[in-house]
């Protein structure tokens, strides 16, 4: 059959199903530039509206991993397991993650991306490590696998160049917002890495970009279908991003906070989060002893080496690990008063988010710098009991004139009230094959 | 205020309510090149879907209408009325209306379009009269106007540039189909003409761009409701094309039928839709007599005289208006025969506007030539009663090879059975300020 874009997107406006070999044909043609980025974003925006069903997302999946480059790690014989994240505010689970199950047998080709909008990326974190270079070429990227079973890398450029494209045309076009196109980006990537099986936290509520619960399963079922029709297995876990993960956002300080949840001292939740993730990634590598076995990782310090040979197998210096005060930390700080006595029941994770972004913790355009320093360390999260005067968070910042216009609308993320509230739910339901 | 496109994107797929001042700044932008043809389409595809309400479609069309030129011809004292035709087969109605109310006092700056699709064009048409160049200058475009109140040009390329883009655009990204969208394209070049009044054919029916007469209801008060919105009283008769107007359909053929309508001797149904209309800019027009003056027109000779004065003024031999047999011809004709006897229950206009424009009478592609002496003569219409082996039409056509590829396509046209079929309606409605 031979297409023409002006069909495909007609069909697509008429909520028509689109052939597999015109999907594939049309991805094809937009990543030569056959294809114009005007008729694309037509389409874009038909599938907003019309969505794509589980067979033409299996197809555009595929035409997207098609694009590029995919890998392939069978030479190294044990389960290959990735997790990915949908983004959130205080969110460094993957560092603590990664090393923790790879110390236990598993085999993590990681490969993570950088903050955008209100939430952080890994790839900024870890470089607060001094030295720590995510960028690797494949030859090294090989290297470090094989010796550690764990590579903490950037995304590279060769895996689906379709999914670059297509990103910033929907960007620019008001497309973003479509769960097909949105978890086709996300698996055409994981599914190029070679896995054997894949876990997802999928977050839901104010700092995720999916507001509520049943956009949050919606996004999960369709991901997990797509991996599974891959041939990858896929587990969602759907988690709360109601407040931010833990108690500190902020590159370098978040590294603090992945240490200690290695050394057994993290928050809690950042720390059940870890291991309710870690277990996913277990059970998908077909290794025994679930929880008690990352357990014994942490208490034996075999899950922290593993996070400090890596690094130094990226170039950093390892040593700001084991003494996290030598960690880069901003000149100035502010602390945030409760202005009355009560519980806490709201700790905003979009405001924190968006706060910290702004003072330089994340971007807000791509080509932004990091400022690694920055940091907002939360000292009451929901639930807490504050009195008036009491303080709420630490503000650490380096540019004065950005603090002073973000003070007001950080203090407005907490909400203290008289009653005591309902303990958030971390993790609220689990998506895998039982429910495709 | 400023805007950005991806903010005005996601309000329209949203379902928001566009502000003026945005809508505005978008069509300007799309004009001179800042926004690109990426977001324009993006924005098309999402008011595909949301649609675009009265507000923003007075904004939208005065926008648009405002990115080129305007004419005003208040220097000649009587009213300015147009007639526009959402396009059909066989529909020559302009040629004989526009001499019939030009002759009984009404001025008209009338400006047509080409064949496209399966409808022929009212300047192709034109064009048979040798000689004959719609395309002149705006100084001699006033000086046929006042001298014959009547003008038979093409649209000129510095009214409504930015519709030229967004029709370019929106034929490559599957966006025509948008009752907004083509209202605010018709409306606003015909705005830019400086008319008192208008008066809307639209079409519903097989041959119709509008299928359904719900559709057509839709696209009739949407734009009677923005030709009010701008001053310029409209009215629109919903009519069929369900079977060709009249019994010629290619373009010297169709001059020749529209001397007759103009000689008291045409086809009833293209003589009827010439004075229904006729009657409404009459009316627009503040003229009285209605059908009887328009009637005396024809009688006298008046009407004719103004046809053969107004093509002798754009250059045309007008002496074939007096001997139509001078008209170009095809070389050869082929006699449709019926293969059965009854009454015709369906000669279906779609069907007979595709083969007339594969034969050469329209254009498949926009740079195509026209081959004027090509044509489809209708024996039989809805109601005849046909003999087994009865002429149904007789084909002119100059080339073999496409005639023989389109012959059973052309027979399918017809369908005859033994009840003799209702009468369709040719006027079905008329929709004017009191339905908005």
């Amino acid at each position: 059959m031979t297409y023409t874009a002006v069909e495909l997107i007609e069909s697509k406006r008429d909520g028509k199903q689109l052939p597999a070999d015109g999907i594939e044909w049309l991805i094809g043609s937009y990543t030569d530039g056959s294809v114009p980025d005007y008729q694309m974003s037509a389409m874009a925006m038909a599938i907003v509206f019309n969505g794509l069903d589980a067979e033409e997302l299996a197809a555009w999946t595929s035409a997207m991993i098609a694009s590029g480059d995919t890998f392939d790690f069978s030479e190294i014989p044990l389960a290959k397991i990735d997790k990915h994240s949908t983004g959130g505010v205080g969110d460094k689970v993957s560092i603590p993650l990664a090393p923790l199950v790879a110390a236990c047998g598993v085999v993590v080709p990681m490969m993570s991306g950088r903050a955008l909008g209100h939430t952080g990326g890994t790839l900024d974190k870890l470089e607060s490590i001094p030295g720590f270079v995510p960028r690797i070429d494949q030859t090294r990227f090989r290297e470090i696998l094989s010796e550690h079973h764990l590579v903490l890398a950037g995304q590279s450029d060769t895996i689906v160049p379709a999914d670059q494209m297509l990103y910033a045309l929907r960007d620019a076009t008001g497309t973003v917002s479509s769960i097909p196109l949105i978890s086709s980006s996300i698996m055409s990537k994981k599914l190029s890495e070679g896995l054997d099986g894949l876990v997802l936290d999928v977050k839901t509520g104010s700092g995720a970009f999916m507001d509520t619960i049943d956009e949050a399963r919606e996004l999960a079922r369709t991901m997990v279908g797509i991996g599974i029709n891959n041939d990858v297995e896929t587990v969602a876990l759907i988690t709360s991003m109601e407040q931010p993960l833990g108690n500190e956002v902020g590159n370098a300080n978040e590294i603090k906070e992945s240490v200690d949840v290695l050394n057994g001292t993290g928050p809690s939740d950042v720390t059940e989060l870890t291991l309710a993730l870690g277990e996913v990634m277990l059970e998908l590598a077909r290794i025994d002893g679930g929880r008690e076995r990352l357990q014994e990782a942490i208490d034996s310090g075999a899950a922290l080496q593993k996070l400090k040979d890596v690094a130094t197998a990226h170039g950093g210096d390892a040593s700001v690990l084991d003494d996290t005060s030598r960690l880069e930390r901003a000149t100035h700080e502010e602390v945030i008063e409760s202005p009355n006595d009560g519980y806490v029941t709201r700790c905003d994770a979009l405001t924190i988010g968006l706060v910290a972004t702004r003072l330089g913790a994340g971007r807000e355009r791509k080509e932004a710098e990091v400022d690694h320093g920055v940091a907002i360390t939360l000292k009451a999260k929901v639930g807490s009991r504050v009195p008036t005067g009491g303080p709420l968070a630490v503000v650490h910042y380096n540019d004065e004139a950005k603090w002073l216009g973000q003070k007001d609308k950080l203090a407005s993320a907490w909400a203290i009230g008289p009653e005591e509230p309902a303990e958030i739910d971390l993790v609220i339901e689990r998506v895998d094959r039982s429910q495709i």
